[in-house]
């Protein structure tokens, strides 16, 4: 079991790489705690969970996960979910919803484990791209939306997208002025240094990696200037901003979750949801950067290293995480090679935690509040949607229904429509595959389909080449294209199935062969094959139509056709 | 659109086997009038509904449907799923559960319609064979042990599997005896008629055509004795034996169907369950004796044949039909060579039904449970189990998950796991497309896996056949694929892509691929394709990435290698 073997990134050669990660620790450390806070708080929960879930998770990860860059912490869309599963059950931040949200993260935390150990990393497979685009497309819209009460300082009945929409254009007069200033500030400032800062930086100072690095730095810078803002007006109080509130300093304490068993049993779906979309997330992102590293993620590993770092996440007082796109950018760009930047970056979290945590309690919530809305806002995929149209319109239709599915109907549904979507595409295409019938090419041993070439046919003869695997989406197609052709071609005495292209022949089709067998011999029609590959022929000679087909089976088309007279 | 043109058996050139046809419809009409009548009692229904689902619906699908030979009615399996459905909705044969069943076939039927306008047909092909076997057995099992009660004349509490065995133990000392003789005689009697009578008769008189009708005929002729036999013996009352009733002599009346919208909601998963399980069971049968007579069979004529005949019955005081088994069996063996055996079948049916009704009211119930004990029997199905298991154990793992969820936890979920399975087995395999590394066979411009030929490589190239379509379940595997390459040959310079056996790359697989070849980039690793099949090279053509390969596209691997250098 190779997440057994333990880190390599431990090993002696890799010694020289920490310098730099710790650098990158720090860094990731420093730029990603206003983050923290705020999908804390998008998650409804106290914003010091957001930390808390920053300090055990990621060094979890850093053992036993198998990317080398990754960095695991509280992200936006798994933070939008356990939202959308706990308030129904109940009232935001009170101490039954923060056990709640623990509960979700350490069952996700242990159905991913169990996934990583069972070998199931394969079922993130379920979900095509479009459906994972057009999912995270829409829940970038709705986490956005759900920031704008927060920014202009108001509150609003409900949380659908229409609902907060209505509330918003309802008590426009209700507005909070300085909030609203402190917040559409926030905004402007951080979406101009989003898109211009690297590059106009990059112009004026002729130093784009000082640049981006400006542009990273922004969320941090904003939040500092906002916070001393607020302090030199007089405090919060008296502008009557709201600020994040209390925090208590001190390390994550470990906990037991107490829970009773309908809450558990409650839970159970939500988990489910949360482990599928927060493993789909990490693995894209970590696998990306293994390509670009040429180093090796092992999916099962990654399973296993996401689900513990949950499990002690719910256990020392922190919710779900995950990995960060975000975060790993910037561990990425500051120069971390070995997860040794994410063991200083839990260290020095923990340090932040122990020494500065009351210098939180300032911050002003709508400031948080509008750098989630900018970074939210550049999930939003259009790009995809847009090459999907142009390439294969299933898939763009896929996008659509699955962006609408979450925006309208709500997160769980939205996913298990695209789940459904995906694999209704799947069996959709499967289910018509490739055939032609075939003849020689006068003179060769080559043979082509008989309705794009000039060929040479035998009287009595029909040679059909299946050009996909066998099973049972399509053995039924088959059939029909066989039953088809004999009620064309009534004289026919011989049936060719020229099988190259088939890897497999799962039980249905081997079944559906069988009975074919069965009723052709029955109308003196004779089946054969040519062609067939060694490991479907292995499986296929130890059944009854593979004895009864044996002096039927030739090696190519050709002596197929040879023996057709 | 195919299934408006009308039937084809209605031309002047198939009148010629309206004369076979009237009797095959007699023989069936005749035959089948017990199972009707009993597989209404297994749905719960006033037996009488199971001789109005025999009318209307028939008659729909002669002129609707595809096939010359299917014989639509209530199916054992559908008229389970009927009771599993309503039993929790109201009192067995009361008026709200009689309307419930017939809301029930209405909303199935309209489903199936709907689903053959849309042209969905090929979502049937969203089960297996081995999940349809496991399926039907597990019900087949159910409906068996369900019909002990009956024939030893006891009432047990609750319906599952564990409840009915308990409750026939504990009541054991209830047992009625004349019930039980009658009951238990049957059994063996029909029994021994399934297993021998056929061969024995053959061996006694030399016809075995004639045993094969007598062994059909039994169940007849087993119901007839015991009526005989009840009446003989003082009738039913003195007997305390239970009968059918009271029937209601006449036609079936068009009526509405009078619920409320609560109740139709609760009826949609049902209806879907049911009209899906219909569909499967009647294209399957369809589908094998179209191929025997080398006839056409269009599956989206199927659903909307299948499903206006369902419609029909909701009308019509009947409830779901489907194409039943031992019907199409007899209807083929007694002649039938056009659905005009259909239609005189539901003419003297309605006849019967006029004049001959209350002859059934006499019947007595244990013999009826009998002949459908011993009926459903047979639809289990230990040989595709069996074939599973030596074949591709993933298979039997489904038929074994499939008829244990049925028996278990109940019809509904039964099915959902079969279905949830079917797909899981797809996506895991094609998670694992089947992929080699190849060389050239020296002197030739053959190419073969280099892992079980003597091939020559090029240094600095790696050529990698994929032989499977790329979509989004197997896209990552082929990214990891490469990435363990280029891994282990730090030296590589050029990737070769072999697609000689891709017929389909969708956008998931795009993303990929266009990602792929952007990193490959940054590593000065150049990435080529061969062999692109002409409609995946129309569409890569569209893209960026066809725009960025199109001058390292080769027409064959050999090309291919003879260009690097």
């Amino acid at each position: 079991m190779g997440w057994l073997r333990g880190p390599t990134w431990w090993r002696a050669d890799q010694r020289r790489h920490w310098t730099g990660d710790a650098v990158a620790g720090a860094v990731v450390t420093v730029l990603v705690i206003p983050q923290s806070l705020a999908y804390a708080m998008l998650a409804g929960l106290p914003p010091t969970m957001g930390l808390y879930a920053s300090v055990w998770p990621v060094l979890a990860y850093a053992f036993l996960g198998s990317s080398q860059v990754l960095a695991v912490g509280p992200v936006a869309v798994t933070s939008l979910m356990t939202a959308s599963a706990l308030l129904p059950l109940a009232v935001a931040a009170s101490p039954e919803y923060v056990a709640l949200a623990m509960g979700l993260a350490l069952l996700s935390g242990l159905m991913l484990t169990l996934a990583g150990v069972l070998r199931l990393g394969f079922l993130a497979y379920f979900l095509s791209q479009p459906v994972i685009s057009g999912f995270v497309s829409g829940v970038a819209i709705l986490i956005a939306i759900g920031q704008l009460p927060g920014i202009l300082g108001i509150t609003v009945p409900g949380r659908g997208v229409a609902q907060t929409l209505v509330g918003v254009w309802q008590n426009a007069h209700l507005i909070h002025a300085p909030t609203a200033v402190l917040g559409v500030g926030a905004v402007v400032v951080l979406w101009w240094a989003r898109a211009h800062l690297a590059r106009l930086w990059g112009r004026w100072f002729g130093a784009p990696v000082v640049g981006a690095w400006m542009a990273r730095m922004a969320p941090l810078v904003v939040v500092l200037v906002a916070t001393l803002i607020v302090l030199a007006s007089g405090g919060a109080p008296s502008l009557g901003v709201a600020v994040v509130g209390p925090i208590e300093p001190g390390l994550p304490q470990w906990q037991a979750v107490s829970l009773d068993s309908a809450q558990w049993l409650s839970l159970c779906l939500p988990a489910l949801l949360i482990a599928l979309i927060g493993f789909v997330e990490s693995v894209s992102l970590a696998q990306a950067y293994a390509l670009q590293r040429q180093q090796r993620l092992a999916p099962n590993r990654e399973l296993v290293g996401l689900g513990v770092a949950n499990v002690l996440s719910g256990f020392t007082g922190g919710y779900s995480v995950a990995g960060g796109f975000s975060r790993t950018v910037i561990n990425a760009s500051a120069g971390a090679q070995t997860p040794m930047a994410s063991v200083v970056a839990a260290l020095l979290m923990a340090g932040v935690m122990l020494g500065f945590s009351q210098a939180f309690e300032v911050l002003p919530v709508a400031v948080l509040s509008a750098s989630i809305l900018v970074s939210v806002l550049t999930l939003f995929d259009a790009q995809t949607l847009r090459q999907a149209w142009r390439y294969d319109q299933a898939d763009a239709w896929s996008w659509l229904a699955t962006f609408a599915g979450v925006l309208v109907v709500g997160v769980e549904w939205g996913i298990g429509l695209g789940v459904v979507l995906s694999l209704a595409v799947l069996v959709w295409r499967s289910s018509r595959p490739h055939m032609a019938v075939v003849g020689r090419i006068a003179g060769t041993e080559h043979f082509r389909n008989i309705e794009r070439h000039q060929v040479q046919t035998l009287p009595g003869l029909i040679a059909l080449r299946v050009d996909e695997s066998l099973f049972f989406a399509n053995a039924a197609a088959l059939e029909e294209k066989v039953a088809d052709l004999l009620s064309k071609h009534s004289d026919t005495r011989s049936l060719l199935l020229i099988l190259s292209a088939v890897n497999r022949i799962d039980t249905t089709a081997l079944i559906m062969l069988d009975e074919l067998e069965r009723s052709l011999s029955l109308q003196g029609v004779r089946l054969s094959m040519a062609e067939v590959k060694g490991p479907v022929m292995d499986r296929l000679g130890q059944t009854d139509l593979g004895r009864r087909l044996a002096s039927r089976i030739y090696l190519s088309t050709n002596e197929a056709f040879n023996a057709h007279r």
